[in-house]
């Protein structure tokens, strides 16, 4: 069995144990005859699997019993309407700061249900940088303030939760569950499982009961109503993405959980710009202060070089290279289950490669 | 490796064949030395499967050109409403014939949109009746009309499309792809995969073009836009789901298609309801001519012997043949994938229990 170097940007790699964890029980889930994707969401297989999977994020994270842990559809995307149609109406405003893509698409949806004050954009700065506290500007009676802790695209990261007078509603799809959060903060958080925390197919969603009692949306759909979720399990859950997710909290949980996986991504991304600040050859794209842990972005001196650094790479295993179509250049994916292996792997090429080509 | 009889309503038992290459392919897809699962929605291999599937869905289907196949997320308690957003507002009508749980559901939906003329309502019937066409009505300028094309709860099923003067709109869940369709009678057919098509998290959407130029919807969330997925892979599909199907419909392919399936679950369904009707022990719960290939629902002469049934049955290894909560009594889920074997075996138990309790 082969394993290459994943540096894909999700869905991206995921524990090995895991896999083969899964494998092994693929079509006969604990001696019950069947593969867990073939029973019934009801069953008292899968609600034991939502329950560990519920009650190991709230391990993880510190939740406590004001926190409801959703396991819905349709990602970040979903949640960018999701989460405005809920909370905002034609009265109402929301904080939102513009760091990126998937912040502004999150705007655009917004802008569908109610107002929208933008605290901050780093478009015209090409996203590199993240502001500070003091770049921050907030409306007085904002129901919350959005951010998108960890910009996949640019290869920016908050250091910290931004300091808001209204709770924080976070897309954290990027770096869910890579560092400790600072729950008092929030009202909402939900993150797509393909980077951190499982397949595609899942999102996670953590809503604050407290929060919820702010909704005042006008007419919603049922489905797209946070409430229908939280009193019960409304329609069939993505079974399969769940019950991994659930073994991927259980591995978090085994590897020393959310402390463990703030040093292990300091450790990874520190070792890659490392290599990138020792000369001029490798560029960073972003400023300092704003480097992703997750999502290591850099140019090299010409596209060509760029060309042939991706290519030269995958030739020695190390995949999935190449920075976003939107913006080019280098992207290294350095997510909970990239091993440390991989990243010495990649380190070392790029050492390798600049003495071959710079 | 055991495997049981699973007649689950759904998520429901899946064909071993496919089971067993998603095993072994788990953790190494094509010697790429990664699981199809932590592979980019971008990436060449997963372009590949999603090709596939639609090209297989086509073909099986018959579908030509006008037809465009998306795998969307959300089940189709999203399509209800995403179906009515699309196509409905305050000045426009739509058909919706009223056969059950879930057509009832989509009519709910439909009614924040635009208005809803009831076609049909079953309800008060306990909805064991399926309309002739001589019992519909229909509004003249309506922009489709919706339908349930098998009811798993009650257990009954359209024996062909209902004859409207609009496009259909179908909610075609828990009989997809088990007999052929008049596709020249439909504008949209959506369809959560976890009964006959694959597991749970995706669910296929079929719609034309030519239908699609009628989309006049207020202000719209971009995911939720037909238009959005039609033009291109907008978010990030759930992967493994679609990747499953495909196998499925490769499968399906494999076994003859959809004139095979309607053959096949006519034997099947037959076998059952000749062992209900073969005197007074078992009562069928709908009226004959509604009856459903894919749940058939029956009870015993009592709670009592029914609670009875189902747990000698599953001491026997014939699970998951409770009826829906709402309803009580015994139903049997024979989707594709369960096999003439597991419904034999049925029947022998039906017959043997009835001999030492009738």
């Amino acid at each position: 069995m082969k394993r290459v170097h994943n540096f894909s940007a999700g869905p991206a790699t995921l524990p090995l144990s895991v896999l083969e964890k899964v494998q092994s029980e693929l079509i006969d889930y604990k001696e019950k005859g069947a593969s867990i994707i073939e029973m019934s969401h009801r069953s008292p297989e899968y609600t034991e699997v939502n329950r560990q999977a519920v009650e190991r994020l709230k391990k993880i994270t510190g939740a406590d019993d004001d926190w409801v842990i959703l396991f819905l559809q349709g990602g970040a995307s979903s949640q960018f309407m999701m989460a405005a149609h809920n909370f905002l109406n034609t009265e109402r405003t929301a904080n939102y700061i513009d760091t990126g893509t998937w912040s502004a698409k999150a705007i655009k949806e917004a802008k569908l249900y109610g107002k929208v004050h933008t605290s901050f954009s780093g478009k015209e700065g090409a996203y590199s940088h993240i502001p500070t506290n003091d770049e921050l500007s907030f409306v007085d009676d904002a129901i919350y303030t959005h951010f998108t802790s960890n910009n996949t695209v640019a290869g920016t990261q908050f250091s910290t939760e931004p300091k808001s007078n209204a709770p924080l509603v976070c897309d954290a799809s990027s770096d869910f569950l890579s560092r400790p959060l600072d729950l008092e903060k929030y009202g909402l958080i939900y993150a797509g499982a393909q980077k951190n925390v499982g397949p595609a197919g899942v999102t996670v969603v953590m809503i604050r009961k407290s929060f919820l009692e702010k909704q005042r949306p006008e007419a919603i759909p049922t489905i797209l109503n946070y409430q229908t979720h939280v009193e019960k399990l409304f329609n069939t859950p993505p079974v399969f993405a769940v019950y991994m997710v659930n073994y991927v909290l259980e591995w978090i949980q085994e590897k020393g959980g959310l402390s463990y996986f703030e040093k292990f991504s300091q450790e990874k991304s520190g070792l890659i710009y490392s290599e990138i600040d020792r000369d001029e050859f490798y560029r960073g794209t972003v400023e300092k202060d704003a480097r992703s842990k997750m999502n290591v972005t850099f140019r090299l001196p010409s596209e060509d070089l760029e060309k042939k650094f991706i290519s030269e790479a995958a030739s020695q295993n190390l995949m999935n290279l190449k920075g976003h179509r939107s913006v080019g250049g280098v992207r290294a994916s350095i997510y909970n289950a990239c091993e440390m292996e991989s990243v010495k792997a990649l380190v070392d090429f790029m050492s390798e490669f600049k003495s071959k080509n710079g």
